[in-house]
């Protein structure tokens, strides 16, 4: 069961006209300071925010009349959320999502303005895919995991795939790495255009568990990362992303929550734009010099910006 | 003396391939605010920042070769001084530019940075003007002032063809308002295509030196305006500017500072934008319901986007 080119531009086909076609980016400061021609594709301009509209909508526009009729399950306290939220409304269905109840009041009104319903559970002592398989299994819902799904996979793949499609050859593809799902569609649609091309995946120091399990050729388990990238906080890779991760990421580099903030400043001094710390940490891979040797052309996909202003104004201070 | 559609078309060809052909911005959100549909022209998305990369690169580029072997003068405070030391860069010549002394160290930096040189003056006693055209008489520099120019005025107007261009018909087309210069321009280009398109500036509320001069029929001078909208920060229409408006221009809106600041909030927060509140104030304005009544399709033009990372902490806090 893996995820092919041909799945990425049927995910493509999928979401023309419901997701952007977000903008390429352009720095001649940034090329200036990363030393090469750099494609910044903009999954922050996308719709909720985030690249994880393109998969969640792939997924669940994929289901059946009755599936829809009766709704969809998520856990995710992030962008996922509203991804699933906002796919469930605009194809005519329902959506609950658990989310934990420390959750951000803003992230939470969010997915309420989508029309999701939302239970809340300890972070410290629920198991969220528990509860949601639960959930799933008792109202009769479809459970559209975050990132363990080949539609899900196959959708965040869409990203890459318009990027290559409007930059032409590209020496490398930077890519931030949480759960996996954005590069294993990535890298698939990247290395199936372009088998030259080199995958590179960039974590938060305080969340290398994809690196680590690349190293041991299996997935690993680290502790939970402290780190401000939110989305990238996860502790062991994927399965299913994994599987594919392995084969096709040429690298991971990891870069620090300073480097991260230190992009999100650049992003708003020179690129006028507002990235979340995880969707900035491909940004601070260039900008600190962590590909050696520096590709030509690099493209480095954006991944999200829902950080909010008054945590904005935190991090840029 | 006035500026013609044929002129901004003149300019369009002028700048192609040095200009950023800047991306048109849709939210679902703010078209549901607003009770429009709106499309944003991201001019903080253009070169140095801003818009007026547009009219000084249209106007340097058209100088004789010795001219620009001598060289260019202008005085600026802000992003007009950015954008000429930039296209005379490009354009193989040198800048000077006239700045007050207590400029912020980052813009000074930034302008150094496209490699002019800076003359700084006393904002409180001495006549940037004056010091202008006395510096380019003594060393024989061509003086580009920031508005009260044929060519400066038809370069900015490409921003409004660019976005009709893009949009198609529009109901009215917002745009901000300092010196004047943006506006006319953007003002030229939409009624020459679209003759029935209401044409509306934004000002702010302590800047309104052009709406009184528009009530009064002529120029009328205020009190140096204090607002957090440095950009429009303007005590009196230009001439030139001022006898193209008072043709063109249906009206002006006036908007508070805290209401420019909780559009850089939105933006931040719904846009992922980074805007200068000057570049924000049309933005402000759709979202505080200021013009009635509400045409159906609103092309609003961000002007641009240097605030700088500090600042906009503050700004947003």
């Amino acid at each position: 069961m893996t995820v092919t080119l041909q799945d990425i531009r049927d995910a493509a086909k999928q979401i023309a006209g419901v997701a952007h076609r977000t903008p390429v980016i352009r720095s001649r400061t940034l090329d200036a300071l990363a030393g090469a021609e750099v494609f910044l594709k903009a999954e922050n301009l996308q719709r909720v925010g985030a690249f994880k509209f393109r998969g969640a909508y792939n997924a669940i526009s994929r289901l059946t009349p009755q599936q829809l009729e009766r709704g969809i399950a998520a856990y995710s306290s992030g962008n996922h959320a509203q991804a699933v939220a906002l796919s469930a409304r605009e194809l005519g269905s329902t959506a609950v999502i658990v989310m934990p109840a420390d959750t951000p009041a803003s992230k939470l009104a969010a997915v309420r303005g989508y029309g999701a319903e939302i239970i809340t559970y300890d972070r410290y002592t629920g198991d969220r895919e528990a509860i949601g398989a639960e959930l799933a299994a008792s109202r009769g819902l479809t459970l559209i995991p975050p990132y363990e799904h080949e539609h899900v996979i196959a959708g965040q793949g869409t990203a890459a795939l318009e990027l290559l499609d409007e930059t032409g050859d590209l020496d490398a593809l930077v890519v931030p790495v949480g759960g996996g799902g954005l590069i294993a569609g990535s890298a698939t649609a990247a290395k199936g255009l372009q088998p030259g091309i080199r995958v590179v995946g960039v974590e938060p120091q305080a969340g290398d568990d994809t690196k680590r399990s690349l190293a041991a050729g299996e997935r690993v388990t680290i502790e939970v990362p402290r780190t401000i990238a939110d989305g990238q906080a996860a502790s062991i890779p994927g399965e299913m992303t994994f599987s594919i991760n392995k084969r096709l990421v040429d690298e991971i580099v990891l870069v620090s929550d300073d480097e991260i903030r230190d992009a999100l400043r650049f992003a708003a001094d020179r690129l006028k734009l507002v990235m979340e710390p995880s969707g900035a940490s491909g940004l601070a891979a260039l900008l600190t010099g962590k590909l050696s040797p520096v590709p030509a052309r690099i493209g480095v996909i954006i991944s999200g910006g829902n950080v909010g202003a008054a945590r904005l104004a935190e991090l840029l201070a």
